[in-house]
C-alpha cells in the first residue's frame, strides 16, 4: 500500500483537533513530508498499531518540554518531570488522536482498527518503524517546542 | 477481556520457536505471571499492536548484552552495538514472534491482526501499556542475559 496524499488531513486534524480539544494547545502543523527514513527521536512518544485495511502504526514522539507544557494545560497544573501521571496522559492522548483519525479515514470509506498505545520515555529514545514503505511525518511546532506525528503503512 | 491462561502457552511457544530458528538461541522460560505495573525497562524493544477478537499489544524488551548475543548468532558474525541492522532484526523477530503466535491461537479459535512493528531504543527506556486490564509476562533466559516478553488485552 502506497501512502495516500488523502491520508494526510485526516491524521494532521485529528491531532489538532485532540489537543485544541484536551489540552487548549493549539499545535501548528509544518508541511508534511514523506520520509525514506524511518526513525523519530525524543523523550517521550506514544505508539499505537493500525490494522484492517492494511496494518500500519501511529507514533507521536515529544520532546520533554513540549509534553511537559502539553500535560500542564491538560491537568491545569504545572508538571515539571515526565511523572507516571504524565505518561498515562500521552497514552490517552495517543489513543484520543489514532480513534479520531480513524474515525475520520471511516468518513473517507477507509476501515482501520486500532490496538492498546504504549508509551515510551527515555531521553532520547529512537523509535524505528520496521517497514519498506514510505512513512508520513507530520512536524507541529507549539510555544513549548516540536512534536512529531509519524504514520506508515505496510 | 481478561487475560486467559490459554493464552499464555501461544506466545510462550512462538518466542521460543522463532529464537531457535532463527538465532539457534534457546531460551529458557521462567515462570509467567500476570502483573499489575504496567512497564518493562531495557536497551531495546519490539513493540507490536494486535486488533481482531479484541485490542491488544505485544512487546519484546531486551537487555543490551542478550540481544547482541541473539543478533550476533542469528547473523553468524559478532554484533558489537545496537547498529540499525541490530534493529531491523529485532523488527524481523518481533514480527515473527507476533505472526506465529497468532497463528497458534487462530488453531484454538481466536483471530488476532498484528500491525507495522516499532523498535524502540535508547539505554534503559521504559514501555508503559496504556490498559486497565492485566499484563502477562513472560522472563526468558538465555547464556547472554535476559529478555521478557510482555502481553497485553484491554
Amino acid at each position: 500500500m502506497t501512502l495516500k496524499a488523502e491520508f494526510v488531513n485526516p491524521f494532521l486534524e485529528a491531532t489538532v483537533s485532540v489537543l485544541k480539544t484536551m489540552a487548549h494547545v493549539e499545535p501548528i502543523p509544518g508541511k508534511p513530508y514523506i520520509k525514506k527514513e524511518n526513525s523519530a527521536t525524543g523523550d517521550i512518544s506514544g505508539i499505537v498499531g493500525i490494522s484492517g485495511e492494511t496494518e500500519g502504526s501511529l507514533c507521536i514522539t515529544f520532546t520533554k518540554e513540549c509534553i511537559l507544557l502539553i500535560i500542564s494545560r491538560m491537568f491545569g497544573e504545572e508538571q515539571k518531570g515526565i511523572s507516571e501521571e504524565v505518561k498515562d496522559a500521552v497514552g490517552e492522548l495517543t489513543n484520543m488522536i489514532s480513534g479520531d483519525s480513524r474515525r475520520r479515514l471511516e468518513e473517507m470509506g477507509h476501515h482501520f482498527l486500532g490496538s492498546i498505545p504504549s508509551v515510551i520515555s527515555g531521553e532520547g529514545h529512537e523509535v524505528k518503524h520496521i517497514t519498506k514503505g514510505p512513512i508520513l511525518s507530520i512536524p507541529f511546532s507549539t510555544e513549548g517546542g516540536n512534536f512529531t506525528v509519524e504514520v506508515c503503512f505496510k
